[in-house]
Formats: C-alpha cells, structure tokens, sequence
C-alpha cells in the first residue's frame, strides 16, 4: 500500500454538499428544511455560514454543525495583503466558533496537523502544525515566564496510516488520553467537488473530521463523538480528480450558451456602454439553460443531472486509469501560503494578546 | 511577474502532435507524408520511432528531425524494477540519437537541467542536473584520475526568466561561448497535451527545445540553430490544463458508448469466455463513433472536431479564471523519480564506462 | 524557548562513558568490576559490546545492560559500498539484540524516530521513521496481502517539546496505550563526547533513552521501566561542543609529542622500511606522555585529568558564549546517509523475509 | 572528487586578517600603515569600517580596498527585530559602498549567490539569489510596467564546481559577457577565522572574492579585474574548523587567567557592588597575560603566537581526520534567516522606491 493511496478524500465542503441538492432555479441563500445558510462579503472574502439540524443533516448527508466557509483569490493571486485579510477573517470566525462551541479563554488546546508532509498537497495541516505558537510545556515547566493573555497549546502532526501504519484517529486518541487538553482544532487538506474552490476556500466547522463511510467504518473519525471533547475542523482544498474537473467544465460550457441566449435576446445588452472587458467573468445557477437547449449542446449528456454526469465520467475514465487526483502546478507556494494564513488565524484566535495584525511575526521560529 | 508564469507550455510531445493531425480511421503506425513512425514494444515500455521531414514539419507543426519516445506506467506505479528498465531502455536510446547526430565518444557534453526548481513539477531539470555524474572538472583539473570510457561532462541548472530576470536561452549561451561544449542534453519538463501522458512519457528529440512561437520570439529556442552544436532533447510532461483533461475526458466517452455500440452488434461478444475483467480498459480511435451517434451522445459538442472542441472549452473556462495547469497530488515522488531514471539514463548513455544495471549508483552524491 | 533548545544531549555512548572511566596505562579490552568489554572487528567496522551489571552501572554512570558500538568511516567519507556493509552489520547486531531481548518473529515492533526533523542534525529519528517498512496497517485491514516472514510494523516521530509542546515520553506513552506493541526501537541522534565519533558510530542498546538526570526528572525516560515493553535505542553522535573539540585536541596534542618522544628513543623506527607514509595516523592511550611531559607540553592544563580540563574549558567558554554546540558542514549529505544505512538494518532485521542485501529497495516509497 | 571538498575556504575576513597581524599591546582603532580602521555602534550592531591601501594589502594579506564589517547576535539569538534592524543597516552600509564605487541609480545590477544549496552551510547565496526582488526581464519585456525608483536586477546562482564541472569564475564569465550588467553583488559562505564570528558577522567590500592562492590559481578570482565592472561582495562566516575552535579556546583559557590575576590584585573589584552577574561576559585582547604567565598555564603551547599555534595544531589533528570544517547545529535556521536579512538589505539598497522597513515584504514570493 503507498503512502499516496492514504491521501483519499477525507471529507469535503458542507457548501459544497448544500449546493448540490439545491435546484438551479433556486437562489442559494433561500432557506431549506433544515439547513440555514447565510452569506456576507468582507472585502474581497465572501463569507457563508450554514447551520445544518438534525433534519437537514438527513437531507444533505452531512453532520449536524455549524459551517463557516471562507472564500478568497488571496492564495491563488499570490498577493500577500489579501492574504493577511484572510488570516484576520480566520481568526474572527475561529473566534464565534469557539464560543459556539462554549469553550473559554483558559481551556487548553490540542491542533492536530492531518496528513502527509512528504505530499506536498496533503502537507496543509502538518507545515500548520509547524508554524503555531506551542506554549503547553511552557505552562508546565516555567509558567512563571508565560505572558497573561496566552492560552495552552500544545500541536501534533500524527502522519498518515500508510506511513506510520497506525489509524490516525487512535493516534490522535493516545495522545488526548494522555495530555488530556479542553478541546482540538484539526486542519486538514481535502479533496474538493469543484474545480473553483481549490487553494480558494476555507472551512471551518464544528463537527469535526469524517472519513468517507464507504470504507467500511475502519477509519474511525475525528469529532466530539469520539474523543469526548469539541473538535474545530479547519479544512482546506488542495486537490480535485479528472471527473470534477471535466463534469464542472461541462456545467460552464452549458451555461456559457445558456448566457448568450439570454444576452443575445436582452436589449439592454446593446445599450450598456459601460462593460468592463478586463472584469473577470462569472456564471451563475441562473445561466444554466433548459433542458432542451442543453441536449441540443451536449445531447444525452446535457440532460443529465450533477450525480448522474458525475457518475458517468467516472465509470467511464477511472477503468482506464485516467481518473487522476490532481493538484495546480503551483502547490508548492500555495500549500506553504495557505499554512502561514491558518497558522497566524489560529494564533490570534487562541491568544488574546497576539494582535490580528501582528499574527505573523508569531509563526516563524 | 510570478515565477509560475514562466512555467509555460514550453514545448510538446511530436508522438501528440502527429496524433493530433491524424483521422480517427488512419492507424497510428500508417506512413504519412513526410512523418514516419514506427512502433515497438520492450517489455511494459511502448517506443514510438517518430522521423520528421521538412514536409512533414510544415504539415503537423513540429521541427523537422527524429523523436523518440518511451511510454512506461513505471513512474505512476512507483514500481522500481520498472523504473530500472525504463533507465536501461532510456540509455539504449539516448546512445541513438547520440549516434544520429554523430556524436563521438570523447566529445564533451553540457547537461543543462531547465525549469524552476521551487515548483515541484517544474524542477525534473535541476533535479537531474544534480544527480547526473559531472567530470569536466577531473578533467581540467586531474586528468590523471579519469579513468577510460568517461567523458567530460558539465551540468548546469539555469533556472527560470522568472527568478533570475534572464532569457534562459541566453544564459546558456554565455555559457557554452565560455566552456565549448562539443554537445548539449537539455531536459526539461513539459505541459502535455494528452492526460495519459502525464509522468508517463519520455520524449528523446535532436531537435532541441523550442518554446511556443506565440510569445512573440522574445523567448528565444534552445536549439543546434542558436548555438551551433547539437542539441539534444529529453522532455517529460508533468503537467496537464483543465481543457486538456476535460477534452480527453469527452473523447473517453464518445469512444466509450461507440465501443459499446459495437460490441452490442457484435455476436463474437457474447461467445468470447475468455474476457479478464481485471484487464486495464483502453479505448483507440476505433472506438469513435460517427458523427451522428456523437451528436446523440453530446450534441453539437460531439460534433466538433478536437481543435475545435479545445479552443471552445479554453474560451469557456480562461475567462473565468478555472483553465487551471494542474499536475498529480503525487507529484513530489513522481518527480523525484523521474529524475532519477533520467539522471541513470544519461550517465550510462554518455559513460561507456557505466554498465546500465549499475547506473543507478552514481545517481547519489 | 526556541525549538533548538529542545534538542539537548539527550544521552551518551556507553563506550565513551567507559573509556573515561578507565586509566590510560588500562587496556581498553581488559575486563573491570562490572563492565564486560569485547571487541571485533568485521571488515572496516569495528565492534564494541559493553556489558553493564549493577555494581558496573554504579561506577561508570549508565544503565545496566548491553551496549554494541559500530564504528565506521563509510558516512563520513561518503562511501556507498561501506555503508551497504554497515546497514548489514547493523542489521545482524540488532538481531542479537533482540534474542538478547527475548523478542520473538510474530512480535509487533513500534519504530519511534525521536528529534527534531527541522534541525538536520536532529532529524535522523524523523527521517529513519519516513524509510523504514511500515506493515501494522497492512496486518489489521488486508492480512490476506501480507507475506510470510513479514511482522507488523508502525512507526511514528513524535516531535519535540520545542515543536509540540508535549513531553515526548508522555506521547509515545499515549500511542503505546492505544496500540499496544510488544517492543519499541527508539532511533535519535545524540551529542558525542569525542570528536571522532561525529557520524562515525551507531550505538545500539536495550536499555532505552535516558535524558540527562539534571534536568529535574522532567523530562522521562523511554525505557523498558516506562512503559513495560522492552526498549531498544539506536544512537548516532551527530553534534559535538567546543568544549569537546577543544579538550579532544589537547589530547590529541599531549599524545603526539607523547609519540614522537618515544619514537625518537626507539631504534625499530629508524630500521622499519615498511612504514606507510599514506597511512591515516592514529593516536593511542599509550601515547599520552607522563605528567611531567604533560606539564612541559601544555602547563597547568596538561597536568588535569580529562574532566577537570573539560570542566574548565567550559567555565571559559560558556559565559562568553562560544560553547556552540556544532555539526559538520556536510550534516545533510551525513544524516540522510546514515538514516538510510539504519532504516535498512532495521528492516532486514525486523522482517525474516528482507535480504540484507536487499533491504535498501525496501526503503524509497 | 565530492562536491564537499568544493567548499573549501573561500575567502576570510579583513577584519580579521587585520587583528592577526595586531600585537596584543596595540588598541584595534590604533592606526596602522597602509591600513585604516573606524568603529562604530549602531543599537546592538557594531559597524567596523577597514580601508587597505597598497601598502597595508602587502602588510596583511588582503586586496587593497574597503571592507566593512557588521557583528551582531540577531541571527545567533534567533531575535526577529534585530534582524530587521541588521537588514536595515546592511541596506545603508551598501549604499555607502555603492556611493565608493560610483554606481549610478540606474545602473544594472548581476546578483551572483555563490554556494552549494545542498550543503546548507554553504547555501546562503543561493537562497538570498532566490528571495531578492529580480526585475531586469521586466525592464526588457514590458518596461512600462516598470515603476519609478526600480533598478533592472538580474540574478545567479551559478553552483560550485564539485556540482557542475565548470570553474565557477567562468560561469560567471560567460553570463556577463551575455548580458551586460553594470555591476555585481556576490554573495557568498565563509569560513571564519574566529569561532565568535560564526553567523555573527557580514562583510561587504568592494574588492570581490579571492579564493585561496595556493590552489594554483586554476579559481580564479571573481573581481574588476576579472570582469571590468565593480564586484560588490557580500559574505558570511558560516563554518569554523577544528583547529580555530582550539586556538581560539586556549586563547580564551589564556586571557581568562590573565583577567583573574589582574582583578585580583585590583582594589576595585572588592569595592565595586554593581556587577551585573548576568552581563555577558567578554574578553579583550588586554587580558592576555605576558609570556611567563602564559607558560605557567599552557607551556610550550602557551608561548606559541597564533600563527604559530594553529600551525601545530593543524599538523596534530589533519593527519589524524579531526580536523573537521563544522557549524552550529541550528544551521538551517541560522542560514534561512541570515539569506532573509541579505536578501532585504540588497532590495532596499538597490531600488530607491523600496522602503528598508518594508523589504522584508519583497522578499517573498
């Protein structure tokens, strides 16, 4: 068994989950039994909390929790200011989820950098792991030197079942056995279900870390149901497979046409003088056509609903081996920038005294 | 300007681009005017003989002269006894078209490793300038412990315009004014176009390394034709775009339903007990179905031929910013990996000396 | 607290500890009251087992049990074909060691590779625990796919306090608890007390890792005593201090006028012909002049013993600052070698099935 | 021949050369023939400012020239705003040079970071050529978006000689001949001649580097009057070797007793209340006692003069293999955050419009 085969998708975005059972004609922010969703833009971060009841747990197969979702080009762009703003907004959501979760500025903290350091795009939670303020020995052996406004933390990268041949989750329970800290907060790399959200979005969630349950129940998750303690899930995703990618281009080629119907029909089009050509273009729910035009597009194909077309691609590529797990050339700067923004969210999140803005200057050792 | 934009397609495999001009119905190993290929099997690794003449090169857009390339899953599988073969059948080639290009074993050689070494699935270059055996300077030096059968050999990683602000191409050029090589191996990576070549391809060319014409010149070739000596090519592809992987997905399924058309016509299907389902699937250009069952299965996508297919998907996906180059999550051992197997094959290609089997131990310093 | 405070001398070689117990005019092999030494040499490896008994334990200041030395120049002069011998070596030494133990084939082993992987000199544990064969993982979830002659196998690297604020013994504590090997091998780098031994020496012992007593019992031992399993170290000195160098060097001064004195009176040197000017010199206890010798050689200093003059030497050097703790220049080239060298000894060691001679494959994933 | 054995000693620093020749009666500042020597404090950094006439090139060794040396332990204590200021600084001191040499605003600018990147003690130059801010591609190719206040920069890092066979010197040869710069930072390790000076100290001088003569001149030397245009150097002490640990030691062992028996017999150290036990202790070349002292304590070896001392030494431990070239065991750090502070210094200094407390930011990419 390689190494690599351990790096399977191990959870994936609640937003995500949600927008694949909403209807096209259906406007996202409209609320559905049991899942609320909310959205709020913070400068160029667009902000999506969803509440998932027990309910609405049912309906969109994820746990019932809390969802923060965090969407941002800061990463992509390689601009360091978006990026300092991402880690600000980290740190402030962190914060309400803590609360939710009822812990306190004394309770005391184990993060857990999930996955493989050797691979760079599952390498998001052990390079975190790296970079966080760790005071925990700091509080046991000379707590005489730790400074009022700092909170104990203590921070493990476990590795990955097919390196150290151990399931992640008992590791992690040794662990919390013996150092018993209040509660965890659990970074991870994921895999994502759509070709937009990748080294694009954050997840925060307090439901905790669910392996897929397709393997048979042996990898056990990471979550208050397990280890008896909250456990903050921050979530990354790095990679996407050749079926995502294909299926969402289909979707755009699909809306694509659908826009220029509609744009083609709409006279305000030939009267606006004021289109900007450099803005960079969206396509929306709204853009998808109607069946019929999507059949005269993409023919059987077009018709065919996300699951289905999903599922098609996949029964068609993964026989030929072609069903790659990819990641953007530039993983290497993206992993080790996305690190640095959790990193210094996580500190200010956790530490009263370490200012926001000055978060940075805390993770490099 | 970031390092990444100069990670562009800098070249592509003549096995792909004479594929490309190729009817579905024309059998790949069928002459043409002025391309010649030819076929051969040595154990798991598929060579491909590929022999441009001037006619030829006006006709699929590839300079004219010979390409050599060598298809192996040893790489994708991490398997390293195939690794070892692939090294060995490297070798044996490689001393071809040092043979065709008329290279004596005493001429001295400049490896130059190209690529950015910060970005993982551009680093094949440096890497295996690190790991091929350099004597140039025992040579010059202590010409007294070189023993026989070795050659003078040099290496040089000049990196990328993007971080060191130079034309690639000129730099080597200040270099071999200065050293005078007697020829050059230039190794580079490559964006493919076809995602089944992706790290599991190597192409072997005497035509040197030209970078796409689109730029304007500006990024000069690297090529007998600038610097007088010959140039010897070895070209891996590591990375692949969006539209790549979503064109090819599409043409997997047109051939998927056209195979499984016929295979419903066909009474020897039914008869045939001996069918391995284990069997990896491969689809061939046999498999195509008609324009009008095309039609049925995609529209008027399925209609379009593949330059047409991928020009439409780029001007859907560039646009909204998801025409992502992407590479395998596993790209960090893929990478290390191929170097290695190139590093071992040049050293016993160029090293008389050097047995195949025992190539390997100088790859480590 | 920085994290390189982290990495104190975490232990010493027994063989250092008994020579400096022992009198320079005593033959290193000659047996004392409760030290049992033996050497051999095999090849260019020379092997020292020290037997500790209780009251031998009292008086030289280690734990009671059985200490192998490997010496060996095939890190430091780079030599693959003598490291290929060592890791063979090591693997056969590690054998005895584990009958020593009562350690039987079907038991499961738990690897802990200790250090820290961002200090290179700290980083062998880390990077032994990246190569070595991992099979727990294998054994619990497909046991239909693992061999005869293979044992189960997990390996984990803790960190260190410095990186994850938890006391390392309390993790490898909490792991031990949740999976419950029969033994643990312990593999760190250490602190040397003589300059020749920097990455020239592996240590083997079953009497685990005992961090210094000064430290106030903080930090606790990893140890048969702790967790109820037997403990087997591997050691490697990979750093040295000034103090060290500085005191090693005056030996080594005393010692060579301490030789040419003797030579000068001694009429074999002007009849031998036979003397190998190419030869490495080497400088022995007998070589060490009287004290009177001593005083005109290096005055007050050459008249104390090796801890008195150490003792000094640091009460200098500390308050000034330049008691640097130091690694060769070569530290990478040198720690990954030699983590290979013991990630291959500890596979065929651990796995009937692995050919020592085979065992380097068994360590690239 | 291993690529180790290339990172001989390059180079060493003036400052030092200066003192060697130095009798201990003589003050530092004292001015002597042919050679000039200011100090100054800037905060916690002492500045030393060395000019070398002709005559004082013949008297102690080193090209004629300016030379000015920055101590400080922002590196050693891992203090992140005293690296800041040491950045800032070396950013002035550099201009100053600029100014000496009489280069132009607009004057074009080859950065040369010369090492070996995989020996980390020998890495500082490539990893500054990695992290400054490199625009002349940008000059060439789309100048207009070049703002006011930049300079076109090129940058190098041409490897050593063990790695790519070709004679450093000529590499940079050949690319000046190619692109025409108008002068060139090198950047460069050093060996030091002092244990204290290790990570402590850079040199910048405008009289380029001269590796060891007595290799036969076979390195040539990387100057004006090789290149016919300026060579600004800029280099580090990052390693020290076996003999200069144990000279400088005894040295100290020296003064220390000199330094006891003087405040012994001084009435004001019974008087004086307000030493600070914790101040850093530090010993001036008045503490060294006179001959008869020096005898008492150390003998023969005692009356040695420092050339004289290190000589034995170094024809005690060579013979023997100890004579090792080491470096503090937090080299990757210490290397990482010393490229980071050269890598600010450069950019402030070479582009009016970037702000020295605002370099850091441009030294990420």
């Amino acid at each position: 068994m390689s190494i690599n085969d351990d790096f399977s998708v191990r959870t994936d975005l609640a937003l995500e989950a949600q927008e694949m059972r909403v209807q096209p004609e259906q406007s996202k922010s409209q609320p559905q039994d049991g899942v609320t969703v909310d959205e709020e833009n913070v400068g160029d971060i667009t902000l999506t909390y969803v509440k998932v009841d027990e309910a609405g747990a049912e309906r969109i197969g994820k746990k019932p929790g809390n969802y923060i979702t965090l969407e941002s080009l800061a990463i992509r762009k390689q601009d360091t200011e978006l990026q300092a703003e991402l880690a600000k907004c980290l740190s402030r959501q962190l914060i309400k989820v803590l609360d939710l979760c009822g812990i306190k500025e004394t309770d005391t903290c184990l993060i857990v950098g999930l996955g493989n350091r050797n691979v760079t795009p599952d390498a998001i939670g052990p390079l975190v792991m790296n970079e966080v303020l760790v005071t925990s020995h700091l509080f046991e052996l000379q707590p005489e030197t730790v400074a009022e406004g700092y909170r104990s933390v203590s921070a493990v990268a476990p590795g990955v079942m097919g390196v150290t041949g151990i399931e992640t989750s008992d590791m992690i329970h040794g662990i919390i056995h013996e150092i018993n800290p209040d509660f965890v907060i659990a970074v991870d790399a994921l895999a994502s279900r759509s070709i937009n959200r990748i080294n694009a979005t954050i997840q925060i969630s307090d439901t905790g870390i669910h392996p897929g349950s397709g393997v048979g129940n042996k990898r056990k998750e990471i979550s208050k149901e397990t280890y008896g303690i909250p456990v903050i899930s921050i979530g990354v995703p790095t990679v996407v497979d050749a079926v995502t990618i294909t299926n969402d281009s289909i979707d755009y080629m699909l809306k694509h046409f659908g826009r220029e119907w509609k744009e083609k029909d709409s006279p305000s089009n030939v009267l606006s003088p004021g289109i900007n050509p450099f803005e960079r273009k969206t396509l929306t729910e709204e853009d998808m056509p109607g069946e019929e035009k999507r059949q005269a597009i993409m023919g059987m194909i077009g018709q065919l609903d996300t699951n289905e077309k999903k599922q098609l691609i996949k029964e068609v590529l993964t026989p030929l081996g072609h069903n790659l797990m990819v990641t953007p050339k530039e993983v290497d700067s993206f992993v080790q920038d996305m690190a640095y923004v959790i990193a210094s969210g996580i500190n200010s999140a956790l530490h009263k005294e370490i200012d926001e803005g000055e978060a940075p200057s805390y993770t490099r050792f």
